[in-house]
C-alpha cells in the first residue's frame, strides 16, 4: 500500500473494526474512526479519505446491512481487496467485581446475537449499545454492568476478563472489505467479483435465467443475497459474488450476459482476497 | 379463530406488533407481550401459548433475522398464516417542548434505518433502544430526546406528535407470521409455502439445479434469502417463499423433488394471505 494514507474505519478505538483496520494499514497510513458506516461512505465519496475498511459480513450473523445499502447507493465506490478475521468475544467487567454482582449485559447488538445462546444461559438482561467500546466505557462508570467484545477493552478501558471465547460458534469470522473510489484492480489469480441486480419481473423462473449463464460459464457463486428494493415489498435486489476477475475471459462474458436480462445491473468490484 | 386463546407478541405494548396483534385476533382472545421473538418460539414450543404473531420481513429494512433464525430451529412450529400492515412513523416529543430542544433521536434499531434519510436532516445524534415503547417511556422521562414511533405511543405516553409518516420510503409495510406448533393448513387458493434448504457443496450451478426444478413445474418464488448456516463462512441456509399450498398438485411435486437434491431440506408451512 502506498504511503500516508487516509484510512476510514468505523470506530470508537477498540473495536473488531480497529482492530481489523490495524491488520491491514502500513504504519505511516493514519486511521480515522467513524461513528457510523455511512459516514465512511460518504467521505470517501467526498476524497475527504484516500480508503476505508468496512465489515460486510458475519459467518454467524450475516450480512451487514447497512454495508450492503451504501454498496448499492455510492456508484463511484469500489471493492478492492477482502480479508477476514476470527471475532473471539470475551466478558469483561470492573476489576474486584464478581459475575454474581453483574446485572446486565452490554454490547453492540452484532456480539449479542453471536453470544446468544452464552447469554441465554447466564439468565442476565441486555442492552443494546452502539459499539463494543461504548459499551466498555459504560462499564467503567457501572460495577453493576459488563461488556462482551474484544480482548483490547481489558487494556484500553482497565477492565478484567471473566470468561473467554464465548461466541456461540467457535469459528466466527467477520469478512471486511477495502474501499476506493475510482479504482481499478488488476487480476492476481485469487479474485472474487460482486455485482448488484435487480429482475424485470417476478415471473417464474426470472432468477432461474440469470443462474443459468453463470452455470454456463461454469462461475462458482460464493454468496447470493436479496436485499428489499425499498419499491414495496416482495421487490428486491440481488447481491451476487463469485469467483474470479472481470477481465478474467468467463467472466467477461457472464457478466455481459447477465447485464442484458436484467433491469439493474452495477459492478461493485473485482478485488483480490489477501490473508492476514 | 377459536375462544380464549392465548396468543404472543413482541412486546411491550405500543409496538407495531401489538398493533399487528391486535388487527387479527378475537376479542376473546388473551394477548400476551414478551421482551424477544427468541422468548415467544420458546413458549409456543412449551404450549405456554397457543399461537404467536411475529414480524418477518420489512419492506424498506429486509428481513427480521431472528426471527428466520427460529424458524430454522424450532421444528414443530409452523406458519399458518401470513399479513401485512403499514409502517408509518411519527417524531413524539414531550409536550409543552420544541424540535429545537431536543438532543437525541430514540427507537428500536429498525424504525431508526427505516427513517435514516430523515433523521440525517434532523442532524441529531440517534440511541437505539430495545423496543419503541421502550424509547417512548425514556421520552417521558427525558424532556431533551424524542422518540420515532407510531400514533399508538402519543395517547399511551401522554406525548405530543410533531411530525407524521417521516420514513423514508412512503410505502413502507412488515409482513407478519402467524404462528402455531405442530399446525396442519388446508389450501386455500390463496397460499404460500415457506422451505428451507441447504446445498451438498458449493460446486458451480449447485443453486441453479434447485432452482431448476421451480421453473420447470412452473411455480413463483415470492422470495429468496440466504443466512449464514454458522458451520463457517460460505456455508449457508437458503429461505424460499413461494405462490401455492404444499398439497397443491405442482407444489407437492417440486417439493419432493427438490428434497433429494438438497442437504437440508424442512418445509415452515403452508399458509393463506390474509388480508387485515
Amino acid at each position: 500500500m502506498n504511503k500516508n494514507k487516509q484510512v476510514g474505519y468505523l470506530g470508537p478505538e477498540g473495536t473488531f473494526s480497529h482492530e481489523a483496520v490495524l491488520k491491514v494499514v502500513d504504519e505511516t497510513d493514519e486511521i480515522k474512526p467513524y461513528p457510523t458506516i455511512l459516514n465512511i461512505f460518504e467521505d470517501l465519496e467526498d476524497n475527504k479519505i484516500d480508503m476505508a475498511i468496512v465489515p460486510v459480513e458475519n459467518s454467524t450473523e450475516g450480512s451487514v446491512l447497512i454495508t450492503l445499502d451504501c454498496l448499492t447507493n455510492f456508484n463511484n465506490i469500489k471493492i478492492i481487496q477482502e480479508f477476514q478475521i476470527p471475532i473471539k468475544h470475551n466478558l469483561l467487567i470492573q476489576h474486584g467485581k464478581t459475575i454474581d454482582e453483574i446485572k446486565v449485559i452490554c454490547s453492540h447488538q452484532q456480539p449479542l446475537a453471536q453470544c446468544r445462546e452464552y447469554i441465554y444461559k447466564l439468565k442476565k438482561p441486555v442492552q443494546s449499545m452502539p459499539s463494543t467500546a461504548n459499551a466498555a466505557r459504560y462499564v467503567t462508570e457501572i460495577e453493576t454492568a459488563a461488556v462482551i467484545g474484544n480482548k483490547m477493552l481489558a487494556d484500553k478501558y482497565d477492565l478484567k476478563i471473566i470468561d473467554e471465547n464465548i461466541q456461540d460458534y467457535k469459528n466466527n469470522v467477520t469478512r471486511f472489505l477495502v474501499l476506493k473510489k475510482d479504482a481499478k484492480t488488476k487480476p492476481t489469480g485469487h479474485d472474487k467479483t460482486s455485482i448488484i441486480i435487480s429482475l424485470y419481473d417476478d415471473k417464474p423462473g426470472g432468477f432461474y435465467k440469470v443462474l443459468y449463464e453463470f452455470k454456463e460459464e461454469n462461475v462458482n457463486l460464493t454468496h447470493i443475497e436479496s436485499r428489499p428494493s425499498k419499491e414495496g415489498m416482495g421487490k428486491y435486489l440481488f447481491f451476487i459474488d463469485m469467483e474470479g476477475h472481470k477481465l478474467d475471459e468467463n467472466i467477461s462474458r457472464v457478466l455481459m450476459k447477465v447485464e442484458k436480462k436484467v433491469k439493474m445491473f452495477k459492478i461493485l468490484g473485482s478485488y483480490e482476497t489477501i490473508n492476514c
